[in-house]
């Protein structure tokens, strides 16, 4: 979290919310986007085809908005609240959806996606808690 | 939007929606997020400083759903429509509040304001379209 | 091809090289990255594991640089031309690698390959053509 | 680069090249592509505009090559180098030009561009690093 939280400190625009919250989000969002991207590759080892289809599916999925989400909340110059309040929503729908699927793979002993669905949940969470702060 | 069409066309995976609206909407998604890209780096040579800054913020931001939404769309394998619900919602906003703030400009006689507002104007009515045949 | 023209044609920066030739390759990259995300998609449908994995790993590679190339060319501002040269050989490298792949597959009589194999061909080409004029 | 070291520890296909170059690489690319557009979003506080639009357009390019060598690294399943080696000569060199620039504007006591400078230096180092080891 260091860069993120160094490239806000030292932005001429001072963020609106809680700069650590920020950072956290930010990280969240990205480290996201990399372990579901992660997954996706690794998801081809698994043995059920169907599972195998969807797990895929909703990691390459939730990658996208993850992205999406920690680019838009990085910029801070200009901000423009509904923006960023909509790619919140659409990032913690994706992370709940693929964070739940990860999760059953996990509850079967699975460690790569338990590692995944922990990242889903704090990206989900962090979501949640930036939605409540902009909203504020 | 042949290249999306065929790839529909030719997927073994049929989509569950109407293909022309598919087609069009995946494209629309793409082109809206090239014109927005273009958009924020041609922007620098307007003058108020304060709009200019807006602006490139809005274009730069909205080229992040419509990419993430471009890419979600393209996947027919296994999909999950509260994924795609979420991330048409988020990018409809964006292309509206970009596509609003472009048309300003654009009343003011810029022509590149112009294209991009009738990019994100298309883009938000492709998602709203699809958002409606989702649901359904 | 549309949009990406109007947007060079109305730029206040106007580009340093041949417009059509510009647009045609910015086309091209952002078609590919949507044909390489479709095709990735569609591939769970093969049989052969081995090819099926290889197939599927080298769209997921290819639709990133051909999505970074379609953005950096997109960008007229201020160019530097060796960030160019060096993202448009990447995007050709990815494209004929990939294109080698999906025309393998198309030859045992897959349509989904072949329209992505003519896509990858499209793009690398369009790459090649754009490195000489870039570097002329 | 917690996420990233234990998505390759628990990826059932382990990585060919050593697992802490590797997941430090990909950290880097993540981070410097955030980097890049925070710093993209921040430089419009700055005086002079011909530097500006320069760094500006230098940052908003990093990010891309970047992000697509980030997630090419990440994917481990029927890798292959040729793609690893193109993104991450890209890479380098986007990281090198964009550093470059922000290293001059650190050298007039823009703290914003001094961690800019640093996080493209880092990413720079570990591609180089990382080229090495795929060659190999």
């Amino acid at each position: 979290m260091w860069y993120a939280q160094q490239m806000i400190a030292t932005n001429p625009t001072p963020p609106t919310v809680d700069q650590t919250a920020l950072a956290e989000c930010i990280q969240a969002c990205f480290d996201c986007a990399q372990a579901c991207t992660a997954r996706a590759d690794a998801c081809p080892g698994e043995q059920d085809r169907e599972m195998l289809l969807r797990c895929i599916r909703l990691n390459l999925d939730c990658a996208n908005p993850c992205d999406a989400t920690g680019r838009i909340l990085t910029r801070q110059t200009a901000l423009e609240p509904r923006m960023q309040l909509a790619a919140l929503e659409a990032c913690a729908t994706a992370c709940r959806l693929c964070g739940d699927e990860c999760a059953t793979h996990a509850e079967h002993g699975m460690d790569h996606c338990r590692v995944c669905a922990e990242s889903c949940r704090r990206c989900e969470q962090a979501c949640h808690q930036m939605l409540g702060r902009v909203a504020a």
